[in-house]
């Protein structure tokens, strides 16, 4: 049997190579019929690329790369799957790469996708990053990257988050309605757009009830489940008096339960606990978690949609949206019970 | 400024190009000698390699797919990160692809290896994969396949596992010692070794006990968590009389618990739970989990090393080694008291 490659398609069809290449890439520059009689021949003759020769050729990887801070969390889960709904569809394969919240390595994987090792990026940046300079490089070099959850608000990229001062809002006007008047904010990063604006609703919260706002009452918290745990232990031994935390990312949970546990102070008694999370065990932890919930995989589904969209595009990265998703509050007993 | 490729550090180091590509690419055929003085230079006058045209040269891509069902597990969060900790070091990237327990999906992502995607593979297999051929397949074309967790006992490629039979045994054993006498076993796969394996132990803990073996009393689960929900519970409510659950994957316990709490069942009092899992809640769930974990980290680790060695070698399909680690058995509240 003939080798099936790109030439003998174009023989069979009476087209140039370029434009069954083009087709098979599914190039906005080759009309629907065409694409559709290369499609089915290459269908029928059971066609296989070679993804390195193909890739030379077109630029074309159809690769995308979710760029993530860990893996392990259930609101980048839940994002995943909301990715993968849409780029399934659209004949993408998804890359996963964590960057551990370090910024040297976030720098690290975006460097090496300069040279078209994939179409386009979804990313959500790691705590550590301040320069968006690789970021922007990227996107600019005709490499369309969507920013989700965790975004650089100078970027002129296309972004999906959620209401992230409305959440730092709600979760400390919720506290404070069940009686906390000392309340402590675990923060993973005070550069990112997201923690600022979580801490600005809960500043602004604080100031609706004529609260003063008291600087040592933030901690910066870090990767290690062990370090955060201790940090948060130290703290709370050395202010008694805080009566509420605010975890801004789901990990902090259990570390905060810990702390509390070893320093035999109940929940939601002495102190209650409210965390952004997208945890199935919340409603089964003890005492149950009061949640921020996010719309995880709607979110995931807007990045991956807003992405495979700039890719038709013939200038990716002039292709820019901006979408604002709301979290929930979720009530459970970690807030104890109405006052 | 001229271009660095491989021509100009072949000129300036008067070596031939291939000689420069296989140093590049950390090839067996070239000395250790001659491959620092390639990559001192390459460094000295950053060199940035094509990565599509040194991959068609050569046939590597120094990538390395991680293909396990599910992306949100504490077990395959630990152990990606065990691979990392080997991958990281030798200079391999790690794709993570998820097959969401479905056969096709598990074919269909292997079979897109075949090209030189990526040079290695390293697989924990999906419940629903019976026939392996593919695994078999790939490997035996040079695409070495390392499998973990959930492996195919048949297949000649490199394993790493935990003693399933004991960890099985060693859950009912502990079940019965707490005074169960109708223990449910809630199955992810019974084709898969792993699944085989635990239910192996389970059964022979029974027969140690003179207690007889209930087919009735495995429970089939599925993917979606609703759907293993729902399952639970209507087998509680008709099978008042059983006392015991064994969760052979982490994310059955939520199911467990919400059907348990639904039906008004008080764990440990009338129904005692025991889960295989590594999650970080399992202090913290109301009450305690109690847990067979295994060592995750460790075997990514084991598995990642295996099969970097494997990548040196001439022929990496014929560098086959198994390890077997233990897990370990962590009592908590979920299965009551001493009796």
């Amino acid at each position: 049997m003939d080798k099936i490659n790109i030439k003998r398609l174009a023989e069979e069809l009476n087209l140039s190579t370029s434009t069954i290449s083009r087709a098979l890439q599914d190039s906005y520059q080759i009309g629907a019929e065409t694409k559709q009689r290369v499609l089915d021949l290459a269908k029928k003759l059971n066609y296989v690329p070679n993804p390195h020769a193909s890739s030379l050729g077109s630029r074309k990887s159809h690769m995308i790369a979710v760029v993530i801070p860990e893996v392990f969390d259930s609101y980048f889960a839940q994002a995943i799957n909301g990715i993968e709904s849409v780029t399934q569809e659209k004949g993408y394969h998804v890359l996963i790469y964590m960057t551990h919240e370090q910024f040297a390595k976030e720098q690290a994987i975006l460097n090496t996708f300069h040279s078209g090792r994939v179409d386009g990026v979804i990313l959500s940046v790691s705590a550590e990053t301040k320069d968006m300079t690789h970021i922007q490089t990227l996107h600019e070099q005709q490499v369309p990257v969507v920013l989700f959850d965790r975004v650089g608000e100078a970027l002129a990229t296309s972004k999906v988050t959620t209401d992230n001062r409305e959440g730092g809002y709600a979760a400390t006007k919720h506290l404070l309605e069940r009686g906390c008047r000392n309340i402590a904010f675990l923060s993973i990063s005070r550069d990112l757009s997201i923690g600022r604006w979580r801490l600005e609703g809960h500043h602004k919260a604080l100031r609706d009830y004529d609260l003063p706002i008291n600087e040592h009452y933030i901690i910066d918290c870090t990767e290690s489940d062990e370090v955060n745990g201790k940090l948060i232990k130290a703290f709370l031994r050395k202010h008694p008096e805080v009566d509420g935390l605010i975890a801004t990312v789901e990990k902090l949970t259990i570390s905060a339960y810990q702390a509390c546990s070893e320093l035999h102070l109940r929940i939601p008694e002495e102190v209650k606990v409210i965390s952004f999370s997208n945890s199935r065990s919340a409603p089964w932890l003890n005492p149950s978690l009061t949640t921020i919930t996010q719309p995880a995989f709607e979110m995931g589904k807007a990045a991956a949609t807003m992405l495979c969209k700039a890719l038709k595009h013939k200038n990716p990265a002039s292709v820019v949206e901006s979408v604002i998703l709301p979290s929930q509050l979720i009530v459970r007993q970690s807030t104890g019970v109405a006052i």
